[in-house]
């Protein structure tokens, strides 16, 4: 299972890395939505390799097929499935993979998992397959848009290994985050980390870092009790991205350290704020923003702050020790085209997931009764 | 939505911190379970108020009625209710917070949503829900233990504010978890943990900290691929618990500075490692684990690791700003019985939420076909 | 699995005939509603047993206690919980059942899946279940009757046995079913049902039946597409019911023995009919409702029509043959208290299942937008 | 929502008759399967038009292309996605139907619930739909022959109007049913059925009938308690087919006539009985078979009796009176290519739904603990 995410609008993918293609189908599409294709292109554009010297040659146009669910230009409000043919494959780059399991990847327990394991780019657990997301969370960010007034999402690079950029979530941009190729919208801090990167690659090596994103324009009310909260499918969402090995809301760790009474956000009167999704509570804001935009697991209508820590990349030149199929210890070295830091990728993908739980989220308001 | 975890082993839970009682539906129970409640009780006295002078001396015995699902000793395998009887409640201790939202609590954030809010005690979002988990988390580890020899779920307190415990996950035992109030098994860290708590308690303040669970004797090859990896799940189970504003697994946001070639884990035969689920991968070990036990979203055999961050807790016996149900500014402090620190109390929920977690996937291994 | 129904209106039962007692867990109950329980009792008062000669004469008040989910009056939103304790249990009558298997009950299926079986009264499967429906569907209820101007849900028993009552779906009122104590709103043939189920009561066995139901006021559009259409969720619901063998939409079995000429619902013009929920298109009306409401798995705004079959209780007072637990032959005659058929409480449970089935389809409406 | 099925074996289809394409993707296929393409197809080309003169002559191939999932011959455990492009598709004979809304067909029905409407060839209302249904059945289908040892599924045409045949559904076989072209395996009714058949074409009209399925080689308990009982399920996949509009379980309506004397399938010892799923009941027979194999919700070892009831085709080639997309009546007669009977390309339609719920409930079976 697991290839299923969301309650109400609920995106399933498919496919391999160097299968077919990949794939998404989206259920709970709103109807009518004139989708503006360019825009989810444009997403697109952003995950796909080879944008930069920072990142992969793969060459792969990453152009969907619309295999159902719009009709004379708009949705029709059922399955909306997309298709992305592979192109630039070749698979037996791939074959000294076959009889042994790389370092940090998946591929030792996709073996213990099912027995069977398609090794040609990591299969299944290719990072290609966010893909599926990125066009899933265009179309999510769309809808939103028509429905939220105001409605942002902004992701950017964070960190890069220890370099740590100094960004204003209330007032960042796509356009400061597009303007660097690695998706720094903190100049200085941006070319420290081009520099760090093209270092890395060098050394054959790779390194990790923080995206961090926004979502402004966000009306309080949003997250499930208990289990569901907001928080809870955020984290799950971004969890669930390839190489991502933490997830803090607001204050995160950081907050771990602080008093009550320093992290507290105090609330103060907001007459213009927008209405809360009950339509009945008074308008507030809150002086900090410790608690991201979560209290209680649903959103307090302040800009919602994650950030995702995403390990360095596992695909190294160097040998590597390992150990082959049959059990036997061995030396493993990669080949061939490989990002040295996934991090300015992984901006469209956190951005995708952030959209694709709070158009669900969004989607799940609970009735509002006319007559009590 | 919302009150419901788990796919099959699934928990649902109800109640209020000041209504009649809470409670929890297990679904998917095997049946034939002599469950042993003595050591239900034993967790549910864990996360119990009242325990050491570190935590609030609300009296609740937290003693479970089993409404459904036993006969003559053992698990029928239909729905399992449990009800815990409010008891210690005086209600009119919260009369004043009935016309204002308590900074960084749920207050506005319910009214937001749902218009009404029960305001005693929290309602609904009172962290009294948990008791509800933890017995669900109990049963759940008598079931991990029959089925997985060496299943071993031990959580502990890692940091206070700035102090940080140096302990072993492979090694550390519950016995050494609760050899302290503090629940840190690094006795010198936890003295100093204790005085800090005291300190924040006579300031009227608050303090926040980490708690770090290793779950042992997981074998390979649980986890979903793609959107429900076990490290997603994981974060969204810990994510989903009130106070919790980060996860991180394995190495998490310190893994990001580390090059790829200190982050990797080496692989290393292991031949008496214990069989992964598939049955047909051979017994491998990894030299660090980096990987917090997780690859591609399914575990590789080595201890899962996770961390979870609590900020400091948003009662807090200072004036503080806030706004009133009619949008007038006003001030508050509160009053009555309140943790200065929940996490030695929130050892015991972490270890539920990672049972849950680990059963509802040992319960959605794929099918290994006969004859294939 | 198996103890929960709906997706955006849940529904969590829980509890065995003879063990602490019944509940519920609602979740998406909307907030704010103002429960009418004496209506809710009316429901439950309808389903008890006991309430004329022609009932098992078990006593039980059938009171629920609100546990969770109700403040100062009206739903929080949050989880509902009810229970209802059982109280007129002697589960010695039973220890004569533990032993073997009764004929066409759930004795030996239950012990065939779960290894393990609470014989007393059915355990699990006995039908008193359906308390915790017929509460749970009162509460739907009085949601739809707040959301859809002319909302009626109205079962009856349309035939017992051979006997067939001539009712008219489209004006049929709860008055004229409850007139007579075999809940038949045709009085010629309830009189004759009432003698027959005496006759075979005295002939010390059962007999079965169809019960209809008709539900008015239902808007276009409800319903989705594929596989979660409106009749197939009907379909799953009313089929889930204890002694269930059948289940017709509208024309149902009758409609298949006819031309398409004849059973095509001509549409034709209604000015004034009730908005579709997607609020632009046309009213229409059809001549004919052979479709029974229900056309490509949404409703069409005409009456939904449904008729579910009840096969003749399970529990006669005659020798049957039958296998006791050990594989032995064994011949068995049931005891005690049992109604020669259960037709009239059907009733109210199949009202309670269609209304739970259309609310949650009601919340699971796809978002209009604002600006396409 | 609707777009998906089952729980642990899951099915997601998209498409439509005129887009590019429907498709399916299976979530939950067990790793190291060899699926035999050349079955499925088989079973894809039962369920084609234009087999004989009986049906309808669109031009399909329908043969599907495996996008991914699928490695060096064998499922892999993840996502299997299956595309089939549409062929034979020219719209334009769909024109003059864009404004009107043809009787009984799901036209007014989409257009009320989604605003918008794809037209041509009933869009996601098209029973080309079940293509999808069928390959993901016949997968099913194969993975449930390894498991269960004597498992065989097999659907006929029981009437065409009032012409009822007479089949053993202990004994009846794929060959006997695929011998007449209506697929009823009683040879003497099957000609008269034939005749019917043609002679409501040549009236330019269209009949019902009932298709009857059983299932043979199921263990005793399979089914969950309460709300998705076996039948439950059976009920909401059959319900689910276009054209359905009923669906009876074992004895179904003709049950409700019976005594419960009569009706209760009295159990004999049969030692050699395949063991329960739960391995600890003995091996019981019943007598007679009015439980259709099903009990309390759960299978007891007897085959699977399901009868689905199908009205006649919507469309007929007479002039009908109807209502135009702008509320004013009008008249339509149907042109082109249409079946005047689905029933016998209704057959394999039916069976691939009772072998995705059969498969999905042995997916479900509760865990036996190997130490209780």
């Amino acid at each position: 299972m697991g290839d299923t995410f969301g309650h109400r609008f609920r995106v399933t993918t498919f496919g391999e890395s160097h299968g077919a293609g990949l794939g998404a189908v989206l259920d709970g599409v709103p109807p009518g939505l004139a989708i503006d294709w360019e825009r989810v292109q444009e997403e697109l554009d952003r995950r796909r390799p080879g944008q930069s010297r920072l990142t992969t040659p793969r060459s792969e146009s990453d152009r969907p097929e619309v295999l159902s669910g719009m009709f004379e230009g708009v949705t029709t409000g059922t399955a909306l499935a997309l298709l992305f043919r592979n192109e630039d494959v070749d698979s037996s780059k791939y074959d000294d993979l076959k009889e042994l399991y790389r370092p940090s990847h998946a591929d030792f327990t996709y073996a213990a998992r099912f027995g069977v394991r398609d090794h040609r780019g990591g299969g299944r657990a290719s990072a290609r397959e966010t893909v599926a997301r990125v066009a899933a969370g265009a179309i999510a960010r769309q809808v939103l848009e028509r429905e939220l007034p105001g409605f942002e999402c902004v992701a950017w690079v964070a960190t890069v290994g220890d370099l740590e950029a100094d960004v204003d979530p209330l007032t960042v941009t796509r356009a400061a985050v597009d303007a660097t190729p690695v998706r720094c919208p903190d100049l200085a801090v941006a070319s420290q980390m081009e520099a760090l990167i093209g270092e890395v690659r060098k050394a054959r090596d790779t390194i990790g870092g923080v995206v961090a994103v926004a979502v402004r324009g966000v009306p309080a009310g949003l997250g499930d009790p208990v289990f569901d909260k907001l928080d809870a499918e955020l984290a799950h969402a971004a969890m669930g991205l390839p190489a991502a090995k933490g997830v803090e809301i607001g204050s995160g760790f950081a907050g771990t350290r602080m008093r009550g009474s320093a992290h507290n956000d105090a609330f103060i009167p907001r007459p213009g704020a927008p209405a809360a999704s009950a339509g009945n509570a008074p308008g507030v804001a809150t002086r900090t923003n410790h608690s991201g935009g979560i209290q209680g697991g649903i959103s307090n209508g302040e800009p919602l702050l994650m950030r995702v820590a995403f390990k360095p990349v596992a695909t190294i030149f160097q040998p590597q020790e390992t150990v082959r199929t049959d059990g036997q210890p061995t030396v493993f070295a990669a080949k061939g085209r490989h990002d040295p830091c996934v991090l300015p990728r992984a901006v469209p993908i956190v951005e995708a997931m952030a959209c694709l739980v709070v158009l669900d989220q969004w989607l799940r308001r609970p009735l509002r009764l006319a007559t009590p």
